[in-house]
């Protein structure tokens, strides 16, 4: 059985996602800007599009939503181009975020540092997130953005976005929020939440890898990343990308469409394999509570067993799983928001999640129950590590901190 | 009949590459960046892809070639990025590039000229190029880098990049050349040709809008844009858009395959175009000469119809064209072009772009031959305009000094 639980890595585009695409590559092609038929022909399609993105984050009309090509670029947009309009070309100096952001504004901001700006990195609670009055203290006269994710990448907890847009609103900072781990897990609604800046991605929600998005409050101005021919009002150039443009517009509507009953499908899987994993094996504990995690989401530290050795087993057994960040996973480093929240260096090796989607089956966490549970054994069997912990007495993990 | 001769704004996804770009959407939609088979399933496809953009641009493996989101973000990288390391970290003030590049640059220009850098724009000749001897007197000791486009978007003219190159190389500037209306047209060979840096954009060949490369001459050095989780060795993050990197390199596999005989190709309906065109109008004139051209392009004015009354007509005879940019063709403005060679504001405005491709068939031309001139007959009759100027006597537009 191949069972893909890598959702929070990227997601498989939805069927219907690609059916919506296919006529935008070879029949209708035209460059929307262009004034003729070939070109008009797409802009029903753009438009619906454009719809059903502020339809699923209740934008508001003076709101303006871009795509981008990715998270990453609305990330580095809204980062460096407050760089620009407020610190090189204003007085401030300094921007807020936190210790566990995806590397997308992390290396922005180290990026930033040696520009000269000031970067203060919050530090996360032992569920890993962060608290919304930690932030207070540290906006000063000089900070012209907070940027801090809704939900992170490895752990799925979930950030206090509505206090700390409300704090930002009160000082008059700029507040952006990464919700590429928010956006199509959880509700997200922008009329009860105050943030300047939100970035998403598709991929993430079972649409294509390569486009993004920057939905942007009242249109408040922000320089562009990519200058040019006024494509999208001139906030970003490039020719549009049709075919992905309505493939994300489709993705985000079946995404949100009913998001509580989905979500509750996903959560009633997400606990069933969470509950048997922690039943069936000894020393194991996973990161942060769960009314507080995205639905789909397990990240979960088997003591005594490398990521790296389990993603090898499971990946035989043709389970597809992460150690924390795809981005990082190549380089074979520790989970870095399990070190945030205090796990040792060794512990913080063992961290694997587990990242389901709609599309997971009953029969396919069976499955993986069944598989990991004999993965843990056999690398149990034969660690070095691992006989040196004996299983606490008490239950299991009980000695572990950071377990909720 | 449809006929679409707007190929120079965007081009039609070759059916071949639609096809190869399907399994990745939702059958091997792993993130390449993961370490399980379903991550890996995609490398080969990818290896494949890049291997194809280094055959059709002759690079050699000491080069870089960076898959970008467009040709705009591969023009802004290289504009801001230089800025960034040569001049707010550098010695350097000045960028030399010319009066007619397309918008990603010219606009990323006049951003950079807020920012303090010095910009040169080079003007061009009687022909829409900038002859490589210009270029020499405006480098100075202070210049951090050139950027001249290797054919333009509006005429198909193409510069001297050869010589330019070599300038550059003697002088130690960095070269940069937008080689969006090049690749695939005509043949580029960087074995052959000293550039540092070069755009290219999938779209202008039969792939898809929304994937364009960097090329980078042994890997020099060039802070990223999209920084972030170190995807592409760390210069351009984001995850992968695999569809679209598949796509692009069968797309240039297809356009560069063999490209004299398909140009030969394309060359004689354009050229048959053209001489009818030329010999059953009065008063019309086609701007460059041929041989130094794109062999797809033809820019047509006609005294006395202005360009978008054109459009409207074509456009009824279900005729794709163009009056320039597609990207300022919103605005209604002057062929920007024409201006820059000394066209006057009314003649500017009558341009019209027309641009073929290897799809467009001998009937196509046919039918455009017949139904320009009628539309040109219908607007003569009702234009104001035309009735002021008399047909030459001497023959068609032998007053033009802008035609050859
Ligand atoms: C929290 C978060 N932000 C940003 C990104 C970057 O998204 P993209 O791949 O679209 O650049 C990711 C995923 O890679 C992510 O999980
Ligand atoms: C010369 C030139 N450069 C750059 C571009 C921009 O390409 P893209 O749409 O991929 O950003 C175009 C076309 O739009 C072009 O013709």
């Amino acid at each position: 059985m191949h069972v893909y639980l890598d959702n929070n890595a990227t997601t498989m585009v939805d069927p219907a996602v690609t059916e919506a695409m296919i006529p935008f590559f070879s029949e209708i092609y035209g460059n929307p800007n262009s004034l003729h038929r070939y070109g008009t022909a797409s802009h029903p399609a753009i438009t619906k599009a454009i719809n059903q993105m502020y339809k699923a984050i209740n934008a508001s009309d003076n709101d303006d939503i871009i795509f981008t090509s990715c998270a990453t670029e609305s990330n580095n947009w809204v980062l460096k181009s407050v760089w620009v309009d407020k610190i090189l070309n204003g007085d401030k100096n300094h921007i807020v975020t936190t210790e566990v952001e995806h590397p997308s504004v992390l290396s922005t901001c180290r990026f930033l540092e040696e520009q000269g700006v000031k970067v203060t990195y919050l530090p996360v609670n032992d569920q890993g997130i962060v608290e919304a009055h930690t932030l207070r203290s540290f906006i000063t006269d000089k900070t012209a953005l907070v940027s801090v994710m809704w939900a992170n990448n490895e752990t799925g907890m979930i950030f206090p976005i509505k206090e700390m847009g409300q704090i930002c609103k009160e000082r008059g900072v700029l507040f952006h929020t990464d919700a590429v781990q928010a956006v199509g897990k959880i509700p997200v609604d922008l009329q009860n939440v105050h943030v300047d800046f939100m970035s998403m991605s598709a991929h993430k929600f079972h649409g294509p890898k390569g486009i993004g998005a920057l939905y942007i409050r009242n249109s408040e101005a922000l320089t562009p990343l990519l200058h040019g021919g006024e494509h999208m009002g001139g906030r970003r150039s490039g020719t549009l990308n049709v075919p992905y443009i309505v493939g994300m517009g489709k993705a985000i509507e079946l995404a949100t469409q009913n998001i509580e009953e989905k979500m509750a499908l996903i959560r009633a899987k997400r606990d069933r394999l969470e509950d048997a994993l922690l039943a069936q094996l000894e020393d194991v504990f996973t990161v942060g509570s769960r009314e507080n995690r995205t639905p789909n989401t397990i990240l979960i530290s088997i003591r005594g067993v490398e990521g790296e050795g389990m993603l090898w087993d499971l990946n035989n057994a043709l389970i597809g799983a992460s150690t924390g960040s795809a981005c990082a996973s190549e380089d074979l480093e520790a989970n870095t928001v399990m070190l945030a929240i205090g796990a040792d260096h060794e512990l913080a090796h063992t961290g694997i999640r587990l990242s389901l989607s709609r599309f997971t089956t009953d029969a396919e966490v069976d499955y993986v129950i069944e598989s990991f549970t004999k993965a843990v054994a056999r690398l149990r069997a034969i660690s070095s590590s691992y006989a040196k912990v004996q299983p606490t007495p008490g239950g299991k993990a009980a000695e572990c901190n950071i377990h909720h």
